[in-house]
């Protein structure tokens, strides 16, 4: 099997790279084990550039804030190719205080977002009570963020993979063990054996496989080690027949220290998340995990324990030591890396997608990109 | 299609009787939509007459002593008929008390337990975790209930099945919608249609199908109405690889006000329930029912909260206005009632399986089942 390029990995990253890279002209595989259906099923698909980047992290707020921007062209041009909704929701995100340690944390956020130039209306717990009505009245007041949006991560990972095929990407249900190169270039993957190809041959690889990225011989070392899987476990919830949705907005809360959020989907489930573990990949539904998620969930929206428990999922989240994205050339010519997307997969799929044809097509990808090239870690080890 | 016998409804109470009938050398037909995989499912299968009826349910609580006196010799012929083991555990149970208003609960169960002679060793909170060493040290003191075993409910179910196929017994995919009666007599039932099938005539039918006996037409009203579902909702946890066994006898623990109980299998599993709801036939699982097991089994044993959650529950148990099981014969010669067994399927299976073929072969049952004929239901209606 030949093609011009190979895309290893058809998770978000890796399919929203395939379609973008096959709308501009090129013949594109995309090699995973079951093909991007697993990896996407758990996220909560949140789009807030603000609360996923911490203080300090200047370049990947600048970089999510571009992520942000872009989001609704991408998900309109997405939609358009597809005929399908990807759920995305205006409604904002209703950050919420439980105690006054939590209230404490929700101020600084609240500076940091007009810092930064970003919507931040605050809110006593009545005003927040009026927006969502079920939630526990010990909630003391909020922040609503009405730039962070949502998109329904299953409806938007399904129309990726249906616009990729569409435009001609071929799918491999196989996995990329190995990038081989010849004359110091990228020419070609080596395949772990499911689908009996063996390899395929191409003049230019992108390595897009989140934390088994890592698993991928070919790229440099110390690459691989600055991708590590990062446990993250969620819920999906439900309403019973008959009740009515139980919110409208994202509601992300403090309760007691620890971050809980809930997601609402347009159908009416509910996802409420997530965990932050270091636990190789362990991919287990814990107990202590459930039971966590749950108490924080029904602290501040009660009504959480009449929802049915649809579904318990675990996701490994590519983790770097800078909590920044891993994307550009790295290596050999040809080799393009887009991985390390931790927490912000979903929100960065569509500027990832944009840089990584620009790396294959010879063009310049945005500023906002330079800080989260794949050379800072190669450099990293060279200056030890 | 001809029987001599059919049994509509296939879990434990169903196949336990099907078996016996068939080693009595009558030809049985069980009818049961998914002959009976589900419904066995979901139980913990504690055997532990006292705690499990109520003061002053005094007849109850001796057929319940009845059921665990009969119970190993049935084990042991069933282990002995099938070459497979059905978990059996002989360690007893320890009953555990959280706060001192727990504790005054425990004082009364030992108290009572002494009363009908059973077993009650009081042990200090030392003594509790020298027993069962990952034990919350809050944990104020316990019993130890040495006569009440558990049995694995999942593979005594299989076990069930297995002899009674092996005994001759016809499994029929289907669900018995009316008791069919000429001249006075049971003579056959009518089924959905899901095999096509349509009917089978028989000289006797057995309704031993659970809370949904109550949908089967040709019962007596009054005994329709005297059944209801309970729903109770159970977790399934696994030690994670490598974790030795947490618990090593049954722990059962009231934690502020409320029962919760730990049932460890020989595979490393333990099962933590229950809940009971009066939900009709809801079989949903919720939000508020997982956190709270999770939640008071975490309070007894903290490293709950480093277990697999394997498996989240629910079944329906059926209920009675007396919390006794309906077993005897009921309205047309040739028609025997067998349900209403609420908590203690398991434990009465055995007790149920020889009275219920007493019936059919014309002889006494043992005196204990005297109160829990279904007469009481229909004695009942007449005199008001």
């Amino acid at each position: 099997m030949t093609a011009d390029v190979v895309v290893a990995g058809g998770g978000v990253i890796g399919t929203a790279i395939a379609w973008r890279a096959a709308a501009a002209g090129l013949d594109v595989v995309v090699v995973d084990p079951d093909c991007g259906e697993a990896a996407s099923m758990v996220a909560a698909g949140m789009l807030a550039p603000v609360s996923e980047s911490l203080f300090g992290e200047d370049a990947l707020l600048r970089l999510n804030l571009l992520a942000l921007r872009r989001f609704p062209a991408f998900a309109a041009e997405l939609e358009e190719a597809t005929g399908h909704r990807v759920g995305l929701r205006r409604e904002g995100t209703l950050a919420v205080a439980y105690d006054p340690g939590d209230h404490a944390v929700l101020a600084r956020l609240t500076a940091f977002r007009r810092s930064v130039g970003l919507d931040a209306e605050e809110l006593d717990g009545r005003a927040c009570r009026r927006l969502e009505p079920f939630l526990a009245p010990d909630v003391r007041g909020g922040v609503l963020c009405a730039g962070d949006w949502s998109v329904d991560n299953r409806r938007y990972a399904a129309a990726l993979r249906e616009a990729m095929r569409a435009a001609g990407v071929r799918a491999v249900p196989d996995r990329v063990v190995r990038v081989r190169t010849r004359d110091g270039r990228a020419c070609g993957v080596q395949l772990a054996g499911g689908s009996g190809t063996g390899t395929v041959d191409c003049a230019a690889v992108v390595v897009a496989a989140g934390c088994w990225s890592a698993g991928i011989a070919g790229l440099p070392e110390t690459l691989r080690d600055a991708v590590r899987p990062v446990k993250g476990q969620l819920l999906r919830l439900r309403m019973p027949a008959g009740m009515p949705p139980v919110l409208s907005h994202t509601v992300r809360a403090t309760v007691r220290g620890t971050d809980v959020y809930l997601v609402p989907r347009a159908d009416g489930e509910m996802i409420v998340g997530a965990t932050s573990e270091e636990r190789g990949h362990d991919l287990t539904v814990t107990a202590g995990a459930v039971h966590d998620l749950l108490h924080d969930a029904m602290s501040v929206l009660p009504v959480t324990s009449e929802l049915i428990l649809a579904e318990t999922c675990t996701g490994l989240r590519p983790g770097t030591p800078d909590n920044g994205p891993i994307v550009g050339p790295a290596g050999p010519a040809g080799l393009v890396v887009a991985t390390g997307h931790y927490r912000n997969g979903i929100l960065l799929s569509a500027v990832t997608a944009v840089a990584a044809v620009a790396c294959l097509t010879g063009q310049r990808a945005a500023p906002e990109w330079e800080p989260f090239s794949p050379r800072r870690f190669v450099e990293l080890v060279r200056s030890q």
